[in-house]
C-alpha cells in the first residue's frame, strides 16, 4: 500500500465548496424543524461556512443560490467572504419556486415563461461576474406528474434552445454545469433525469458546458463510480454535488449511508485525474441537515470526503493492475479493500496538527463556543430556509 | 366473462372515503403551488368533498386530520357534513409537526414527549366520539436519519407500549388502524416500515387493531396484491390509503401510474371478501394534487377505483380456477387480462344515468360552475395546506 | 379520439422480429424446465417462428443467435426460412459462453482474448452477408462481480477500440446496434450498463451504429419512454428488444407486467416517427418462456404489441397538444388514458378477418393441431436451449 | 470505545456454518464457469470446508443440500466430517429441480405433487437424525410468472397446511427455519416473499419454527438491520444466510458490496443477544463463487464476518445510549462510525497467532499448496454444481 506521506501533497490541495443553503433550515414536505443560531442573512451563512474552513482548511469556497442569497451588492458580499477567509463559488439558479414555473422553466411551452427562466440565468451570470464565480450550475425541477401532461420530446428541444442561449452569454472563463436528477419534485417524468441526457445536452453546447453529478440523484442500484469514470473519460465531468442517501434524494451527510461507495467514487476520481492540477472537476457538498446541527454537519461532511480521499490515494495501483490483468479476482478486490479498511484518522490528525490545524476539527469546533454564541446572538429575524 | 348486470349490486355498495387534506394545497419540499378556490376551513373542505359525492355517489365519507381540521365543536361539524350529504369518517392523528416530535412521538425515549403523543391520540378518540368515526388511523413519521442516531429496537418496545395505551382507550365500536411506510420523512430507519411490523404490532393488541395499507408505501418492485391477499387471509386488513406512484410516496391519483396494478389489487380485494357486507376493509384515498385541480382530481380518483373494481368483478373466477389448476399459464393469464382490457366506461355511464347520476361525473362537474364559483368567492384568508 | 379506420394503414406495416431462441427452452440458474415439441435445430425454430407469422401476419423475420443457430450453410437456411414465409433478421453475437470470456470479451485486457471476440463479430458479419441480415446486435455480458476486480475505465477504452474494428468491417447496408443492460450476469459493474454509455460509444462510431433498447434492462423506476423519445430525437434508436419485467431482467411476455408502460413507450415511438416508412427502428422480441408454451407465448406477445400500437395510434394528438399547452393536467392525462382504455380487440379482430387472417390468432393456433403434432414428432435429439 | 481484549471471549465462540454447495460450481442462466479442483462428491466438499475451518477456526459446521449431497450412508458421512474436524449442520431441502415442481411444491394445488414435496421434507428429517443436524431449512422457489397464473391466496393456505405436517414430524431438538426471498426464480409472485409472510407462517406453527434471513433476499433499499432487530425482539430469528448484493440475489461474498451494512446488521445481532450463549440464531453463509476461487472465497467470507463482528462489539454502547437519549444526532452517529472505522485487522491477527492459528488465514491457505494439490488430483468425474 502507498505510504501516507506520499499522499499529503494531494490532500493539501483538496478543496470542497460548501452550499450556503446547508446552513439554513431544511426539511421535508412534512415539517421543517428549526435550530437555534440559524443564519438569517447571506452574510451569516458565509460566516458559518468560513468557520468550517477555519477548522478544517478544506472548504475555501461558498456556493450561492439565487434568489435565496440575493443581495443588493454582490461585490460587497464577495469582500465580506474574503474578509472571512473564503471565496464565493458556484452560482446556483432557481427556477422552481415561482408560480410561473409550475409546468416548467427552460422547457416551458409558453415562450414568455421560458424567456423569464432564461433571463434569470442571465442575471445569474451577472452575479458571477460580480462574485468572481466560475460555474453556473443549473438544476431544473422541470418535469410532469402524469403521463400525457407534457410533451416530453418537445420539452427536450426547448431545453436545448434555452441552454444554447444561456451558454452564449457565458464569459470566457465561465462554465455551465448541468445537473441531472432521477425524480423529485416531478413524479412522472423529469426533463434531465440521467447522466445520458445531461451529457447529450452539454455535448451540443461546447467545451464550457459540463455535467454535474449529484451522488443522490440516481435510480436504486446505480453504479455511480462507473458514471464518474465514464464522464471523466469523456472529458465532461464538471462538478460533484456530494451527499448520501438510503432511498431517494435524502441529502444526508456524504459518506453517512454507504462509505464504501464514497471510497469507490473517489478512487475513480483519483485515477481519472480528478485531483490533478488541471482537473476540471469542482467538488461541492449539497446536503440538508434536517435533524442535526448544521455547522458540525458540514465539518463532518468535509472530513468524510478527506478521509475517503486519503484511503483512495492509498490504493496500491500498480499491484491492483497486476492482479486485475492476471484475473485474480480476490487478490484485486483485496488490494482495494486493504486501503478502504485502513484507519487513516490517526495519520490525518497528526498531519493536521503539523499544519497548525486542530487534530480533531469536529471536537475543536464544538469546544470553540461558536455554536452557543450564534444561538444567543441570532435572535429575531427570519431564519434562512428554502422558503418552499 | 361475468356479465355487467350481475356486478352492479356490488358496485352500488362501493364507498370510498375522501381525505379532507386532498382539497387543500400540497407540494414538495421545493414548492407548494396554490390554486384559486382552495378551502380555508374544514367546512369548505367538507363542502368540496360533498361535491365529489354529489356527482359520483361514491364518496359518502370525509376523513379528518387532527389538528389540520381542528374545530371547537365537532358535533356541529358532523351536522354540517350531514347537511351536505356526507358523513365524517376516519380520524387521522398527527405527531409530526410539533418541534417536540423531532426525534419521535409514540417511540420517543423521553417519557414526557411520548406521553404527549399518547395524549394526542386520546384527544383524537374524543373527537371520534363526537364525529361518530369508527377508525383512528395512526401513521407515524417516527424514525431516524443516521445509523446509530436512535435505538431501533428500544423504539419498537416503546411503540408497543404506546399503542397498548391508546388501544385500551378505544370505544367498543372503534378501531385502531396502523399504517406502515417504507421511508420519508425519515431517511435511515422508519419505525413502522413494512406490513410485517404493522401486523406484528396490531396482532399483539387485539381484534380492534388492524393494518392500514397505503398503496404508495412500499419498496420498489413490491407485489402489493400479495400483501392485500395475505392481510385479508390473516383477518387484519383494516383499510386502504389509495394513491399511485412511480418512484417514492408520490401520492398521485390512484390508478394513474400503473392501472394494471390497481386492477390486481382490487381483484384480490374482491376474491378475499373485501367488498362483502361484513368486510372490515375501509377504502380511502390519500393523495396530493400538487399540480392538478383538486376536486376534479378526487372525482377522477374515485372513478378510477370504480372502473377497476368493475373490471375486477368481471373476472370469470370459475374459468380462472380451472385454468390455474390445469397449469395453463397463458390461459389463466388471458382470463385475467380479458377483464382488465374490457372497456367498462360505457356500461358504467349507462348505469349511472339509470340511477339519476351524470353519465360523465368528471365532465358534469366541470360544467357545473362550482369551480369558478369557489375561485371567485374564496378570496382572502389562508388557503388550507399541510402547514409544513 | 382518432378513428380506428385511419390507423389500419400504419398497423398493416407493423413488423416484429422474433428471436429464434424464444422457441427453445430457457430458465433460471435454478432450473430449466423442458416442454414437449421444443425444437432441436435452427430449422425447427424457424418453422415455429413461421407459424407465428402465419397466424398473425406480424412477424416476418426471425433473429438468429450465433453460435446457437450455427449451421454449415446459411444460404440454405435463408432459403429454408423464405420457403416458410419468413426472412432471417438480426444476427446476435455471443461472447459469454466460452471459458475464455470469464473476465470479458470486447473489453478484455488480454489482447488475444479480445481479438478472439472481435473475430467472432467478423464471423457474424459474414453470416449476415449470407442471410441478408441488416443488423449486428451486440449485447455484452462483460463486467465484474467485485469492486477492484477490473479496471472499469480501461475496459471502456478497449471497448471503443473493439467496436471501431467491428464497425469498420460492416457492409454499406449493415448496421451495428449496441445493447445496454443494467446488470446480470455481472453483479458489480457492467461495461454497457445504460443508454448513456451505449449512446456515447455508438456516437463515436458513425451513422451505421445505433442503440438497442431492451425494455427489461433498466434500473427500477426508470422512465423508459423518456429514453425512447430521447434516442429518437438524437437519431440513435436502432432497435427494440421487447419483453416485460417486474423485478430484474425477467424476460416475460411484452406487456404482461405493465401494459400501460408499453402503451406509453409505443406512443413515443409513434410520435417520434418510429413507425414511419423511413424509420431506423427495428422491433424485436427478446423473451424467455420458462413456464408457458413457447409458440402461443410468442403469438400473445406480438398481439400485445399490435394492440398497444393501435391504442397509441388512437391518441388524439391535436387535442393532447392543446391540453398540454394550456396546462390542463387532468385534461391532457385524460386524453391519453382515453386511448389506453379503449378496447381495440374487437376492431382488430374484424380487421384481421378482412385480411384473411384468423380473428383470434391465439385461439386459431391452439385449434390448429400444430402444437400436438410437434410434440409427437419431435422425439429424440436434444431440445434447443441456451446451453448455459 | 470498548477495548479489544474484552471482546475476544465473544469472538472465540463465533461459529459460521459453510454451505457445501459453495465449493461446487455455480453461475448464472448465461454460463456456469468451471474451476480446477472443484469437488466431485459430498466428501470432497466437506474436505474443502474443513480446510476453511482449519485456517480460521470459524467454520465448524457444513450445511448440506438434499439431493445435491445425497449419499447412501449419512452416518458414514457424519463420521467423515468429524474425522476432518467439522460437524454436519443445517439440512436444506430442494423442491425446485424436479419437473413436477414447475408450478409449485408445498403450495401446489395438485395434492399428489404437494404430498411428494412434503415427503421430501420427511426424508430430510430422516437425514437430520442421521447427521445430528438441528435445523431443517426450507427455501421455496414456489411462485408464478404471470398475473392470474396462480391463486396466490389459496397457495398460502396450502403452504400453511404443508408446513404444519412437516413441523409435526420434527424431533424434539429439531427446528424448522423458513427462508423468504423477494423474487427469483419466480418473476411475478413468490409465495414467501418477505419476513412478514415467513413470520406469520412460523408463528402459527410453534416454538420450533423460526425465520431464516438471507441478507440478499430483500427489495432495493430495505433496512435489513431493522428486520434483524425486529425478529430478535419477536424471538423468531432462527438463522442467517449471509452474502451480499448490489442488485438482486447476487450471492456475492458477505461484506463485499456494503461492508457498513454488514456492520449495522451485526451490531443489531450483538445488542439483540444474537451472540449470547442461549441465542437461537445460527450463522450461515449462502454464496456463489461464480468467478473467484471457492475455498479462498469462503475464507474471505468468514473473515469478513469476524472482522465486522469485532467492530460491532467495539461499539461503546453506554455512550451511544447517552447520545441517543440526548438527541445528539451527530454524536450518536459518530460513536457508531468510530467502531466501524477502527481497523481491527492487526489485533485480530495477533489474537489468532496467540491461539495457534495463522495471523493471515487467507495468505496461509494460498501458501499451503492445497489448492494446487486438489487441482492436480481431482481429475475426471463430474464437478459438483447445482445441476440446473
Amino acid at each position: 500500500m502507498t505510504s501516507f506521506d506520499t499522499i499529503t501533497p494531494l490532500l493539501e490541495k483538496q478543496a470542497i465548496e460548501l452550499p450556503s443553503w446547508a446552513f439554513g433550515n431544511s426539511g421535508t414536505r412534512f415539517k421543517v424543524f428549526t435550530t437555534p443560531g440559524t443564519p438569517r442573512t447571506p452574510e451569516e451563512k458565509i460566516a458559518d461556512a468560513a468557520k468550517v474552513h477555519e477548522f478544517t482548511a478544506l472548504a475555501p469556497k461558498v456556493a450561492l443560490h439565487i434568489p435565496w442569497d440575493l443581495v443588493d451588492d454582490f461585490s460587497a458580499l464577495r469582500r465580506y467572504a474574503e474578509d472571512h477567509g473564503v471565496a464565493l463559488g458556484t452560482i446556483n439558479s432557481n427556477t422552481f419556486q415561482d408560480e410561473d414555473y409550475k409546468f416548467g422553466s427552460l422547457t416551458h411551452s409558453n415562450p414568455v415563461i421560458r424567456q423569464k427562466a432564461i433571463d434569470h440565468h442571465f442575471a445569474c451570470i451577472d452575479v458571477m461576474h460580480a462574485t468572481g464565480s466560475q460555474d453556473l450550475k443549473i438544476w431544473l425541477a422541470d418535469g410532469s406528474n402524469y403521463p400525457g401532461q407534457q410533451d416530453i420530446r418537445g420539452r427536450q428541444d426547448r431545453l436545448a434552445d434555452s441552454l444554447q442561449q444561456i451558454y452564449a452569454r457565458l464569459g470566457e472563463e465561465q462554465r455551465l454545469v448541468l445537473e441531472y436528477k432521477f425524480f423529485e419534485p416531478a413524479f412522472y417524468h423529469t426533463d434531465v433525469p440521467d447522466w445520458g441526457t445531461s451529457y447529450a445536452q452539454v455535448a451540443q453546447l461546447g467545451d464550457q458546458a459540463l455535467v454535474c453529478l449529484d451522488t443522490g440523484h440516481h435510480a436504486p442500484g446505480t453504479n455511480i463510480e462507473f458514471i464518474v469514470a465514464q464522464l471523466l473519460r469523456l472529458g465532461k465531468l464538471g462538478s460533484f454535488d456530494f451527499n448520501s442517501r438510503f432511498y431517494a434524494d435524502d441529502d444526508l451527510i456524504v459518506g453517512a449511508a454507504d462509505p464504501f461507495q464514497l471510497f469507490r467514487i473517489l478512487y475513480e476520481v483519483v485515477r481519472g485525474g480528478g485531483l490533478d492540477d488541471d482537473s476540471p472537476v469542482a467538488f461541492m457538498l449539497d446536503q440538508c441537515h434536517n435533524v442535526e446541527d448544521k455547522i458540525p454537519g458540514q465539518i463532518r461532511s468535509v472530513l468524510n470526503v478527506q478521509e475517503m480521499t486519503a484511503r483512495a490515494l492509498l490504493v496500491d495501483r500498480d499491484a491492483l493492475t497486476t492482479a486485475q490483468e492476471a484475473g485474480d479476482v480476490l487478490g484485486a478486490n483485496g488490494i482495494l479493500m486493504d486501503a478502504f479498511y485502513t484507519d487513516v484518522r490517526g495519520p490525518l490528525a497528526a498531519w493536521r496538527e503539523s499544519r497548525g490545524l486542530p487534530a480533531d476539527p469536529f471536537g475543536a469546533y464544538l469546544a470553540s463556543g461558536y455554536q452557543q454564541r450564534i444561538a444567543e446572538e441570532r435572535v429575531g429575524g427570519t431564519q434562512a430556509s428554502w422558503g418552499a
